[in-house]
């Protein structure tokens, strides 16, 4: 009864001719390195109190890097993600990205709300620290805008305040327990719209499922892609869609094999439900194939057969994106994690026009095909 | 861009060739019909203190009829589910059903677990009015055992109490925001499986989602689809069915479309994270086949090219299970809720075979086709 699938390995050759636009890759900010960007009166709080991140998640990730690839820590211990030099040779150069999406790791929006002053403060720091460090350093590295979602108003502001940079294309928000269509947050859309940006969803060691956070993180992690879920359903029905019709959304690290069934649901019960939200005034999978993006990885495992149906039933192949959620253990290679065989015109939607079709800042890609 | 689907009629004269046992049935009970049967210390909780089951959701059901179906409700006023004679009128003659198992609508396990003696005693009185007020009066109606999961030895004695009646086939566990699978529950699946009984998880208006109680109903009943998916994973990586290897286990209310994406993806982290869980011994699809069947309300519109590509997406025509969910609003034609054109041999085991091959005390069915 076991489906067989196997792992299906592009060529190279073929994968090479294609652009790459990796919509996932974690430079990693430990908070002592944020110090020297932080105003003066923050700093001892990091230098002499030891502040470090909430993180509520009661398992490790035992791959055997922990949360990174193995060969992309550090040998000074610090973790993946960490040093330029290593991301261009194992990601940049190893597989010839045209541009990486910084996605980053230190985000104010999947940790708890308190002490909101500090987390803004630092939210200002990380975002002038990736500028500084990695995006002034290589014009194939594209910047989020990290804020602190949980005080909308001072995050449209530094939303402001760094937006005009040419390779800031998106505002970063990580998920932890709130669905982010409610009112409350639309400052931080306005403030995305204003200054060409998309927004991406990410998922954090702080978002729930369901129920909870069961006993294993086997557990925990097989049902990631139920946040990704609630935050599509969230800005839907909240209409933000409605409200910024020029808004695109990107759903990162949360896998895709979930978007058939999302569309089905949300669709027939806006067919049934619709007169609560008449703001609403199509279809969700209308609004989810306009405005929405979904960034491959962690892919799993499927025939290309599997994988052409899945992208047939959600009546469009301008969904998903690729990413490799470089340099975390779950890595997807540009030429191994898809099936083999994709046609031509899908490959370059999935590698790169997807993509850039909805980041509105993106630059031209280098050989010019998209 | 919109997938253009229409409300699919299967003829009458085809769907009433095939056997028909409807997994979901909603007789109810309200707090008062239950007096009569209940220990007399607990009675004045009910008739003098009003004692009503808590709820948190924090919306109403906006159909025409609540949440029933307006057709269902009784001129007197009582909800729908309330009176044999309108249920057998509209359910088991109007659609000449098989079998019909009841799932009810008071079940502890989905109220908060506070005050446990009185539901414990609560669920008994259930158990006895059930027996008297339905199975006694049609031998088409089978039936569900109530308990207070929150309490598994007394739960698993209610079991051994009322499980031995000819007509009970299942026990059915109400989800709250509890993973059932943890090691505190496994009494409730040992008393089952002595009682070869199945179980049925069924969805309940205090079941949360992943980021808890949006603003709109319409974004609750969206997302139902998570805390199956939820059951299922708990169920799976804690061990019950390497535990118990005869239970069957039904997920109910829940619908269907996230199974394809719920196999895929545990099967991948199985894969990938499966040392933390070795007592786990095969890909968690294989054990979904093996023991999972999925009630099919509430159905959304496919056509049936879609309907049969999401079968063999599960590599097994065996997992889903036709029901109506009567009373309720959204109730499900045998007729016309499920794609014309369906082959026969998968149309039996949709409506009858999949379910009597995962019930060990389901009777034989009228016609002796399965």
């Amino acid at each position: 009864m076991t489906q067989v699938t196997t792992a299906t390995v592009a060529q190279p050759d073929a994968a090479q001719k294609t652009n790459i636009i990796d919509t996932d890759v974690h430079e990693r900010a430990e908070p002592h390195a944020l110090v020297p960007y932080l105003e003066p009166m923050w700093r001892k709080y990091i230098t002499d109190f030891g502040w470090q991140p909430d993180r509520v998640l009661p398992y490790t990730q035992y791959a055997a890097g922990g949360l990174d690839r193995l060969d992309a820590k550090l040998p000074d211990g610090r973790p993946g993600g960490s040093d330029y030099e290593v991301l261009r040779k194992q990601l940049l150069d190893e597989y010839d990205i045209d541009y990486a999406i910084l996605t980053g790791w230190l985000d104010a929006s999947g940790l708890h709300p308190g002490w909101p002053e500090f987390k803004t403060a630092l939210m200002s720091a990380y975002n002038d620290w990736q500028i500084h460090e990695w995006l002034d350093r290589d014009e194939r590295l594209l910047g989020s805008i990290h804020v602190n979602a949980h005080e909308p108003h001072s995050a449209a502001r530094e939303i402001d305040r760094v937006g005009a940079h040419p390779r800031m294309v998106q505002v970063i928000l990580y998920i932890k327990d709130k669905p982010f269509g409610e009112p409350y947050y639309h400052p931080i859309y306005e403030a995305a719209v204003r200054n060409n940006l998309s927004i991406g969803f990410h998922h954090s060691e702080n978002a729930p499922t369901a129920l909870g956070f069961h006993r294993y993180f086997i557990e925990w992690h097989t049902l990631v892609s139920q946040v990704f879920m609630s935050q599509v359903v969230s800005l839907i029905f909240n209409g933000v869609l409605d409200k910024y019709p020029e808004l695109h959304i990107f759903m990162i690290e949360g896998g895709f094999t979930y978007v058939p069934h999302l569309i089905s649901r949300s669709d027939q019960q806006y067919r049934q439900l619709r007169s609560e939200v008449p703001w609403v005034k199509r279809l969700p999978g209308d609004i989810i194939r306009e405005h929405f993006r979904f960034a491959t990885q962690p892919t799993e495992e499927m025939s290309l057969e599997r994988f052409l149906q899945l992208v047939d039933w959600c009546d469009s192949d301008e969904l998903f994106c690729f990413s490799t959620d470089y340099p975390h253990w779950d890595f997807d290679s540009p030429w191994e994690s898809l099936p083999q065989g994709i046609p031509n015109d899908l490959q370059r939607k999935l590698f790169s026009e997807n993509a850039k079709n909805a980041y509105p800042k993106m630059p031209a890609l280098r050989t010019g095909t998209a």
